[in-house]
């Protein structure tokens, strides 16, 4: 369970804002890299040069902040994205998955008027903790027959042990214990 | 108010989905653009054409299907990105404002500590409607003393009028009636 990318020394670019959102938690806050043009292209490019190993078909990228970093994945490795939204927000018919946060319970959708039938899809979020939103795409793309190749993360918390969630490869940019 | 990059025929390729969110509104739908390679790659395109005009120092997308384009705009012009997002999902200090929807009220904000000062913004969102999102989004940006240069959508209710509440050049790429 190695840091890919370290070179990258993305840690003192990642705000930790203690008790956010309940008591106890950590937030390990990306938007320091986001406002960089500079972090932002090299944290992307990561991110492509780990996606390309996977020979993804499709982008899932998980709401919000995964929307972030599934379009310009999609753009350089000529994939299409599939939005893994919270409930009630995707209209028409939607695949419901429920999950167990760090701090209480939430839910993910996914239209199942989206072709995912037979194609490898790559999963996208900013960051793994206990796996609970990467274990609940991975159930939503089993339902519509799409075949899970991977997951990128840029920030991975070890110690919840996320991973052992996943059926498929995890890479992370940058790891935290806790 | 004419329609830019209408070459692209995005019209077929947006759903048209009845009585969402609510009774009465049509929800229109940009899932089919994201899920096709060419398409996405098409609009992203576009709008990187659009927003180059602009000359902006930071991208500000919105929470949550603006975060989609904001990064690979800002990837694709150098730029860096801010997150305006919903109430309580921002951690540490935030600046917030208030809106009406089409359906309802909502609230947006933005970080206190990301540095707009004297910079050049651009928003971004999938649709403009009632132009309320936006108009909150630049309100966020003139209290952050941040200079708004544009506004791009790849959708605009035009009867709608959102644009009329905006003090920058909005540019869509796709506009309907209602």
């Amino acid at each position: 369970m190695t840091t890919k990318n370290s070179k990258l020394l993305l840690d003192k670019h990642i705000a930790k804002i203690p008790n956010f959102p309940k008591k106890g938690i950590t937030f390990y806050d990306i938007s320091p890299i986001l406002e960089s043009p500079r972090l932002l292209k090299q944290t992307i490019d990561a991110l492509c040069e780990e996606a390309t190993v996977f020979k993804p078909d499709l982008i899932c990228g998980i709401d919000a902040r995964g929307f972030l970093f599934a379009t310009p994945l999609a753009y350089n490795l000529n994939c299409g994205v599939i939005m893994i939204r919270k409930s009630n927000k995707l209209p028409g018919k939607v695949l419901v998955q429920s999950y167990e946060l760090e701090y209480g319970s939430s839910e993910l959708s996914i239209q199942t008027e989206r072709q995912l039938s037979g194609k490898r899809i790559l999963v996208i979020d900013d960051l793994i903790a206990t796996g609970g939103s990467l274990n609940a795409a991975q159930a939503l793309i089993k339902k519509a027959s799409g075949i899970i190749c991977g997951a990128l993360c840029i920030i991975e918390l070890t110690e919840l042990k996320g991973r052992e969630k996943l059926m498929c490869p995890i890479v992370s940019l940058q790891t935290y214990r806790f």
